[in-house]
């Protein structure tokens, strides 16, 4: 009696998780937002609006019906607390990780990225991290806090040091941020992602965490997000990034900062489920 | 591992079918709305925003929790057929009713509301309509079309006849249908809930197919809607009067209309999700 | 072949200019905002939603079909320049007084009421002006301009002088401007509407002019206006003052301060065409 | 007197039928839309909008007061019944192509592009089709139905055969959809108007109807329809190819799919209605 | 020079802090918010929207150009940590306390009021709580955590203790907390203010600190908040209420949880500029 | 005690009037917008927004902060007078003429440069006009008015005569003023920014103002606008115009035209103020 009822899960991923190759899960987290929050109802409006998505991508010419992907489904998590919050994230990317699963997980703002990143590299030491992202995110701290959504990547540095971290579509930071990337502690490409494939060719075979803030699209393919950043990709260059990146080892991934509230138009919701199929594509083929 | 994990649930009820006393369902179909379309949205925005609802009504001093609920889902409804679309709710309805339970239908249009009407009769002869509205719905057609949201009190008539269907909140329609209702075919309450309590003395232990029109409400309390029609009823009269008609033997009830997108604010969406905590509740009591 | 074809007038009301009895037209002008401007798409908004308004008013148990209504459209106003826009209306005022017609004039701000109750005054010496209002309307200038929303009803008293104006709803204002009116200049009435029937039995049959601010309406019901003011009448009770100043000899109308886009939901516009209509009816029984 | 009032006409065109080259009009249906609906409020938003937009193009270097235009009106269509709107639409089209006048359609929902074409091919056999759009439309049907938005173009096929659909921008569909295409039945073309100089030179002197699905356009431009995709094309290449069609014999048009209230910027409105005036230049010249 | 420039104050109180009766400011936090956030824009928007608000009260008939008024401006507070955004918070109220004047502040969230408070009783010993709210707050703590948004009052009674707190407006909370406050821990009324009157007599001319979280109002009244209850108050009747606070010796008060973002009418703001008014004039007289 | 107080200045730019080399003002004046008012709110808007956005510009590799830059506050300016109106800015501009500092306008309508530039004429006779625009603004008058939006650049010909202007970006306008400027009246660029540096040329050291109607950008980059014209250019282009007019001598500008209500995703506000940082830089630099 059950077979004409909707599907609840992203783009209608109902694999058990026992038998799933990627595991997809909703981080609703956006305690440490400075400007403007909203991120916690990303998930939730991803699975509502993946209805309107199809599941074939002309980009790829795939079909993600032709993968196991389990929708593990949205934590629960506390505001006002960020280390409870990151430490739930963690055990829950221990756990897919420990099952010799891929994480794909939907943020929230940026920070949950960090928990994820910590659990990848005790699964995989030498573990190479791509960034997409308008923001620098390589704050030492932000207002005394170390753990801040403008910090996220300079806390994934602490832990991974030079030579691990290549970002791309960078366009808003401090100075001393910009300089610091400079010094050698990152690759930062400030041209949208011109020199990604040189990237791609440095990793080779290494395991690779991928995680896009969506903000380093530009604001006018991505308008629903807290800090709109004139001047970032387009959807046709992030496409091609991801094609290009589908070369790589893909042992998790992540895609933060959509605020689904501050588009109405619900274009920037649809987009983030497009980026959903084609990330799950690039880790899949 | 999943005891983390947020629940996509109206208000959280996850009782199996099989020993549920009372089905929520949703019927996302807004197919004949003339106006302004988009009450097909209503299901899921209200399971969504349903998490921020306590499940304790102090209106009741009682809490959903005490009872067994089960979320049916939402079924998968063709646009541009009608008698397709009618027809699989009405399968619905039919396998709730066979099972003994009584069904919570969440619409979509109040076009909806028909075909479980249609087999609540069935499974309780000498049905009794309590209809909350604020538009006659007594259309014998629209523009040539028998089955229409603004028809479907005429089409339950068609089906029970006269002394069988109270309509209260009423404010909006058409010359000929007030006439019509006035020669005796449905009692019509144009002020509000005035005449509430002698139609439940009326009624008495009847079976009763309670369906709740949400712009029965002022559009103060309640503008998303397609048609929000000024002069309604507050929260707290509907409150007072579901109180009332909780003495009823509710056997089946429906809450329609709420088209989500209507409201930014959100305030539609919360309110409809506490009058489907106060009709589990009415109909539970 | 032209049967099929919506109509583009309000509430379809479509009789001749010579053969009407009442004529509507939009003046669309908000060139002295101060705050929040928007009410110059007002008409052309109602023009479109009047379509979801039945033509039937249960209040007055009549129907706006049973009349003869001309539409004559909306006005093409120059912003930059009141003088040339107040102009403007006067002509079109003056010509429906001289064919001895009732305008019903939709705004824009309420400085539009200005001309056409000075036509009024030219063709009924003795009016008196029924004023709906949250604001009392009496600045004697506004950044030193004399023609300004805010100072409109203190223009006319420079016509009528004392003894003239009957306000009511109103409840914001300057200290100057509320004992200015306790001096006896005008009748002001803080408490919604309840000295009307007095004030009806005052002017008995002399001729009315019937000035309708819409944000008199509480804000819950209303918030499609560029100031709103909370503590306003609901909507029943606009209606109970319609049907009271219905007794009246009313001569021209008119509603003003809707602010369309200031209400995604539609209500406002909704409410406001409910309004035009019971006004419609008020002139003509 | 009526010189001074707002024209409500599309772009002001106001020639009389008979006199008319070409005959605007309105087709507000989205009866079979699956996802988000609200196209049927399309053309009212564009005729009052429009009069934001000039008269003159500098892409064409022309200005349509140069030509005669009729503006036809919006058709009143059933809700709930393709069947009869679809039969409404036919008629119109069938009463403008018989009066050797081209159509200009504003839709609505691409299904409407289904009658006007019918009659298309019955005034012009070897009729040809241009179709810009982001998806495929070539479903054999949507949930057993065959007349929807997403089969509308295999039903053109059904009629015209293989060798007679062009088709750009395509970015979204089934797989199956694309590799039906590629059997040859249709001219698909992925990567925006690539191969659109082609296509002309090849249709030549044939009778061209040119059908634009405005989601044709990346979302950036055009956030205001129901199923915005990520990755089309934008409003300079829009208008090129625009340009380039104008080449053909283009004996009637429709610009489907604005679904105005999804956009509150208005942008998506204005740009619908400055295509409206490129296509109308691209059939007079 | 500077003369014709737009004051950035609340309501335009301009008055030197040392010379300052009141002195206002706003703490815009919102990091423990669970279900929507957004708070933390108000202080800001009612800076801007208050320049709409007259400063004569027609329901105090006072006008606060007749009191000395410091707006000290907004803090800038760290999210992610609530136990520095409230240290500093307490900072503030303990400088405003120590020169003897009276803190109103604007909300952030409600947990704001827990240092203001603090320091509150450390001046005035003996303090009474009076508080507005649509909620209890009264959870020993929120997933863990002992500082929320929702475990406010209940903080603020490990403090005070039994016979210090009467709450108004509550409609909203779990079972535990309704019956918790019976036991005799705070006197709820749960039908408005009915019992507002009692609460003055018994609380006679000890030091109150007056705190109201806005969603103690209807909805309808005011939807630009985080957690919208249905069945609130009208603003008419919390003026009521004010008038009647306004006899006790009120040392402090603060006004929260307007989320602006979630009205785009901009009602809700006006409506919390116009509280404050209300509120400062209850302060004064 | 006030050092944890959030600045309410653009960008936070708090440097005395006296020691400053530039000096910010806004003009919130709207009064003879045609089609969709609602520039008046840019300034307060960006001011708050502006907190979001850093001090330091990747694109100049240089940070705000190493600047002094005053923020002067926005004018209180009189609706239905623009003769008052540009009067007041003008004495505005006037005075940071006379102190030898250079003003940065934030507009309100285009109309506002007028006065502005009637100033910098007066103080640096051989003055250059540099203006982005999408439409012409050209006209001789608007139903009569000289004074008008849609005219102020032919006002500013009326001053400078031949040779003075040149326009990049137009793409809307009547056919009379294109050929008005084809005469050889002004530089008209209609293909983006393609004649920039000739241009810059041809300038070389003479005083330049440059105005700046940020409908110039596409509505993809810029949907917060009241007439947005498709087809414009990217927020890159603009950004690379800038770098090559910061060559030039710039003595004053202004940016023109943002309606931040008509984007409720904050996206054109924050775009906004990142071009009020540019065009900072290349005044400074």
């Amino acid at each position: 009696m059950n077979n004409n009822v909707l599907s609840t899960k992203f783009l209608g991923c109902d694999s058990d998780f026992s038998s799933a190759e990627i595991v997809i899960f909703g981080a609703p987290y956006d305690g440490t937002t400075t400007f403007r929050p909203g991120t916690r109802f990303a998930p939730s409006a991803m699975r509502i609006d993946s209805i309107g998505i199809e599941t074939y991508s002309p980009y790829f010419d795939a079909d993600i019906t032709d993968f196991t992907v389990n929708d593990f489904g949205d934590l629960d998590l506390p505001f006002g607390s960020p280390k409870k919050a990151l430490s739930m994230i963690s055990e829950t990317a221990e756990y897919i990780f420990s099952n010799n699963k891929k994480p794909l997980m939907i943020g929230g703002e940026h920070l949950v990225s960090l928990p994820a990143i910590q659990q990848a590299v005790k699964k995989y030491p030498g573990l190479k991290i791509i960034h997409f992202d308008a923001h620098t995110d390589l704050r030492q701290d932000y207002l005394g806090e170390a753990l801040s959504h403008s910090s996220v990547i300079r806390r994934v540095w602490d832990i991974l040091g030079d030579n691990s971290i290549w970002q791309f579509g960078i366009r808003s930071g401090t100075r001393e941020e910009f300089y610091w990337s400079r010094e050698g502690h990152t690759s930062m490409c400030l041209h949208n992602f011109d020199t990604l494939g040189t990237a791609v060719e440095e990793i080779g075979g290494s395991p690779v965490y991928l995680t896009i803030d969506l903000d380093v699209l530009d604001p006018s393919n991505f308008p629903g997000t807290g800090t709109p950043e004139a001047g970032g990709v387009s959807f046709a260059q992030l496409i091609a990034a991801l094609k290009t990146v589908s070369k790589l080892n893909i042992i998790g991934a992540d895609i933060v900062e959509l605020s689904p509230h501050y588009d109405h138009s619900g274009a920037s919701t649809a987009l983030a489920c497009k980026v959903l199929r084609e990330v799950l594509l690039a880790m899949s083929i």
